[in-house]
């Protein structure tokens, strides 16, 4: 079922080692800022764990894995610099682990990724071991092994699309997504991605819309409040999108936006997958348990472009941005992770698969 | 029931007199640049017909009934350059009627007032009277009509609003939304008004935010992927919006994303009204019988702010830009006009009652 022989699809963030990594010779962290890309493709170099916690709460890198994997890199910075008795470094590294942790609270490979580093730097640590070095391994293992989980999602995922679809999505869901195309258009499905713009980022305009573009898959960006006009007129055959958690009875959270498309998709009867990665989250059982980020609604308040910002609403009124919803399973057709296509109510069995 | 001691709300664009008008010294329309406003507040002077006709193409004036009083009085002013004989005037003027009729095809208020337009000024000719200053005083008396039908209407509406609503609005519903505010504000209800800030043009960043806050009603602004999830938490209780079009069975439309809101309403159980104005169109009889507008899709790929225009999507993709949908009868409450509140199936009855 799985085509081992395709090659991984011509796109800048199919491999997320092309937007981050850990430069030893500097001892800094290297993020792409996928705020500008692809209008400027810039690295930004992040030298301590505050600007790598900036970088991830100012939108510098985005995405549940990718800002999991920044912050475990930072964490390995951190490790390295770590100085006093070995009590003192673990105490230090606990500190800036909840540094870490307190960024963005709704995806939760964040909460996977920063324990477990800490964990390998405190057992390194107290067995006199290279702390930094286990810890760098167990993170560039990780960004690795998300690579890989990819690659699976996407190629499971692709048997979910049809030649001739033409396929809703919202904001960029990521690696996966690239496979997911790469994968039906190497099986020979042609497909057109119908890409929501992603207010306030523009993330479908830009990072879905580059992907497409570099693998050469038919794109048509829309504003985010058009899908509903386009299901209802015959123009969308399914909405795939990814999420940033999901939870043990199937409920999802993703890109504010998502429940709307979803009941959209609902009522107008077109199938709603969810590209799930390497599945749900064991500690969250329920919707209600996932913390929805609210974040500064000044960031609704401007545009960002290819050349420059400027302010879209007037002044002196208020806003509201909660970055992301939560979609409840009966709305969901199936969730497609790295070992395979499960019913949203089913996605425990995840585990045992 | 109506409040005939209340003053007009103030709102710049609660009185279409403040946003266009014919100045007769000049022979010109005069036309607030509603993509601008309130960033600047800048009119602009039209001379020639095909000025006026872009001038609604381009979305200088926007809205159904603006842009046909526009459209009116550019006709007004074809009437008065007209030149030969009768019937080289008259069909000089059905041509003038075929190009403005042309500009945009979904709102319906456009194809009654040129028509009716055209037969004033046909008449006088014909009856060798004064057919500039007939058609002139008739496109001023619709633009005071339709003063007077915005707020017969936004006082009916205001009945359904209750003290501490949390209302849901997309784009600028106009005069009738103003009105409604205000009654229900000069009845002792505090309202906050939501609004969506409406890709591509954010005719809700600026135009809604603007009236609302000239009346000092709480503003709150979304992006218009988020009503479905502020519904889903209990922050909003009903959605109000504006309709370019009503059929004779009840169907409406709308800004693209009217209809995104309206199933989202449905699926949370909210209430949904639209600001039906003077009521459906007697040569609509169904939704399948509206033309929906599409734009160019660089419409899209662009926004625009106080201090200019970014490019906000990639080049060298295409995109798609339905400007509007279209809700079925079903998905909404009540549509309230000048002449009262209406079941949306039974809004024929607008005619005899």
């Amino acid at each position: 079922m799985v085509d081992l022989t395709l090659n991984t699809p011509p796109a800048m963030l199919a491999d997320r080692f092309n937007t981050l990594r850990y430069d030893e010779d500097d001892h800094a962290v290297i993020v792409l800022d996928r705020r500008k890309y692809p209008f400027q493709t810039e690295f930004v170099t992040l030298h301590t764990v505050e600007a790598v916690a900036q970088a991830i709460e100012d939108m510098t890198v985005q995405g549940g894995p990718p800002l999991a994997y920044v912050a475990g890199l930072g964490f390995a910075m951190a490790v390295r610099e770590a100085t006093g008795t070995t009590a003192q470094q673990i105490a230090h590294l606990e500190q800036t682990a909840q540094r870490l942790l307190a960024t963005r609270p709704t995806a939760d490979d964040l909460n996977h990724l920063i324990p477990a580093a800490l964990e390998t730097a405190t057992a390194a640590l107290n067995a006199d071991e290279d702390a930094f070095r286990q810890t760098l391994d167990y993170v560039n293992n990780e960004i690795q092994r998300g690579n890989d989980v990819s690659r699976l999602c996407g190629i499971h995922a692709a048997r979910l699309v049809a030649d001739g679809d033409r396929i809703l999505t919202h904001c960029i869901a990521g690696a996966a997504l690239c496979w997911m195309l790469w994968a039906a258009k190497h099986d020979g499905k042609q497909v057109t991605l119908i890409g929501c713009e992603t207010r306030p980022y523009f993330q479908g305009a830009r990072l879905t819309a580059a992907c497409a573009k570099e693998m050469d898959i038919d794109f048509k960006l829309i504003t985010d409040a058009m899908p509903a006009h386009l299901m209802s007129t015959g123009r969308i055959d399914k909405f795939i999108c990814a999420a940033d958690r999901i939870t043990m009875d199937g409920h999802i959270t993703n890109k504010i936006g998502t429940l709307q498309h979803a009941i959209a998709a609902h009522h107008f009867g077109k199938p709603f997958y969810v590209l799930g990665y390497d599945g749900p989250d064991p500690n969250t059982a329920t919707g209600a348990d996932i913390p929805i980020e609210e974040r500064n609604p000044d960031e609704i308040f401007y545009a960002r472009g290819e050349d420059g910002v400027v302010r879209t609403a007037i002044h002196a009124i208020s806003g509201y941005y909660p970055a992301f919803d939560i979609t409840p399973p009966h709305l969901i057709s199936a969730i497609v992770t790295n070992r395979g296509i499960f019913a949203p109510n089913a996605i425990g069995d995840y585990f045992t698969r």
